[in-house]
């Protein structure tokens, strides 16, 4: 294919990443076409799109509002069936929590390119997407920052890495105490200092959540021992991440947080492509990039996360189900910040965990899960 | 050859890259068979590494004390000869200053895979050797930190870099203003903040014409052209040189100051030896990795340098030279630290160049040039 001109669906096209993935589609229409795109909640973002990208695939969450889509230039497919479209050689999974499992797992097993934005698929049921798409030669390729920081430093190295160095921000509460943290709204928990992202992930980079999760990620993607996998926390959030080799050295990938990069180089990859509107790195303005080790007592969700990577099987989707049904309750002011954590802990502690589970092991956990959390704050506070 | 036994020769294996080229050699004897060893001054230093390594072949510079190293175990040849001997697959060129050229040209004529630490010798001769690299199938694989760094980060990309980055850590002059420079002592330019190298390249980290020779170096080495090498001042040596592609994404290479690891990379290239005796960088001891712009009104030599590479022809050699004996002019006390720069200025100034310059006509200008700084000198002060 090399130079050829891609044939994209974008699932989650009215998100974070799926906005910034048309972007790098509309910035470079000579080597993307938008073939698909899916959207779930913004109808009116959706028909901008359509209107602007002419897809022949549309997919919308909602079926009543769907109607108003109708057209004879495109049809309405589902995520599945958008995925594994025989027209669409690239998959963008853009979509945000367990939505972008079955899509994925449609996409590995008709051995498509998948550009990978959504970690939960993978946390939820790693073992099985890896190897379906190793079964159908499917290619699974990174868009989030760190994973495609890795991934950078891996190529062309011949042999395994050492160990994978996740940096992390820190988020807005890095310094805080656990009684600082009691505190914290959601406001402030919305206020990330380097990225602009989703609400969901970014409550998930508050807790360190979204660390752990991506812990889990490089896990599968890399096939990397999760003891060989350490978390530094940056908080310039200019080294995505690094890769320790047998020989002690390190490879690091840097430049300005703009998603648009890592999501680019997984559309183009194996080339790199030139874009004007990424920004490059001005070393007369970054006078310091800072290191420190995390916070694990004060940011539990992150050793949660960790342990439930270890122990494996229906654990990681448990953890992913119970910290985002938390996260909403967070957001809509449920619950307090600190009660995600505590959550997401009663809820793995209760669980009867499968190893090696099928998708419907893994539904029926993360089902579970989501019912757990729910009955928890509902017993607690009767509001 | 893949992971056979290589056959090296080290030349310069009493210098301090030589020294620890041997310190890799004995970490990992079943990948690393000296066959050759050759040193220009310690004698005594060099009867040992025979007794240890038992090479085939030996070179030592004085003739009037080789006839102490006769022996029938071993043959004594030429730099030269054992550069290009069959039976040697691997030259280290660990010599200092002009020394490197003429074995750096036998190996590259010989099609030898070439670990060079010697700058001199690109900067003398790059548009020669890299051509006489490139006919005989000569590898030149790079033992200075920035230019491993640098290749380390192009392995395995498939497209020409945007940028290099060139590291450097500022030596121990680093903000300095011109009057405090005029006034250093020998002892001072000595005293090397992060690294431990021999007294020649530490007054060139001093004064920063060892970057600026570096600049050269990579300007052959990487094919790049010299807007497009950047120097950033990071006093940490951690990041020991960077990469910016044409998608503005950046790969750095990091580890502790430790010369052994760019050796081994050299050395064991494509294959990453482990070597426990090689450092593994602790996040939890690095704070902060800071960057800066070069101060190219105080460190002039590095302004110099870059001119000198950029007009070519026997500039760079004219540069290498006149340095060279300013260097050892400023360690034997006879002139100021800030006079080398003075004097590199007006020997270039004067300088006659030929573009596209012969071996000969670069022997040459070097003799002229050393000629005319020890003039200027003796013109100035008569003692």
């Amino acid at each position: 294919m090399g130079s050829s001109v891609k044939q994209l669906a974008v699932l989650g096209s009215t998100g974070s990443i799926g906005q910034q993935t048309l972007e790098v589609a509309r910035a470079l229409p000579d080597k993307f076409h938008i073939v698909g795109l899916a959207a779930g909640k913004n109808i009116n973002l959706l028909a901008e799109q359509i209107n602007e990208f002419k897809p022949r695939f549309v997919y919308y969450q909602d079926e009543d509002k769907q109607a108003r889509l109708a057209s004879t230039t495109y049809e309405i497919l589902s995520l599945e069936d958008i995925a594994h479209h025989p027209q669409i050689d690239t998959v963008v999974i853009a979509t945000s929590g367990k939505s972008g499992l079955s899509p994925t797992l449609a996409a590995a097993k008709a051995g498509k390119r998948i550009c990978l934005a959504n970690k939960e698929s993978l946390v939820m049921a790693g073992e099985i997407i890896t190897s379906e798409a190793r079964l159908n030669a499917a290619q699974i390729l990174p868009i989030d920052s760190e994973h495609s920081a890795i991934w950078q430093c891996l190529e062309g190295e011949t042999q395994p890495a050492a160990k994978l160095i996740l940096t992390a921000s820190g988020g807005p509460f890095h310094g805080y105490s656990s009684a600082q943290l009691s505190e914290v709204t959601v406001k402030q928990a919305l206020k990330h200092p380097s990225w602009q992202m989703g609400r969901k992930v970014t409550i998930d980079s508050a807790t360190l959540m979204n660390k752990g999760l991506e812990v889990i990620e490089a896990h599968w993607l890399f096939n990397m021992p999760f003891e060989d996998i350490e978390v530094v926390i940056h908080p310039q959030s200019i080294v995505h991440s690094m890769v320790e080799f047998m020989d002690g050295s390190i490879k690091a990938q840097l430049s300005y947080p703009d998603m648009r990069l890592p999501i680019q180089y997984a559309l183009s990859y194996p080339e790199r492509l030139a874009n004007r509107q990424l920004p490059t790195l001005d070393w007369g303005r970054i006078n310091s990039l800072t290191f420190e080790p995390p916070d694990f007592d004060t940011f539990t969700c992150l050793k949660l996360a960790i342990m439930a990577g270890k122990r494996g099987g229906t654990y990681p989707a448990v953890l992913c189900a119970a910290d985002e049904v938390a996260a909403e309750l967070f957001l809509s002011q449920r619950i307090k910040f600190i009660d995600i954590a505590k959550l997401v802990e009663s809820v793995l502690e209760e669980h009867q965990a499968i190893s090696h589970p099928t998708i419907e092991e893994i539904i029926t956990a993360d089902t579970w899960a989501r019912e757990k959390v729910r009955r928890l704050v509902t017993r607690d506070s009767p509001c």
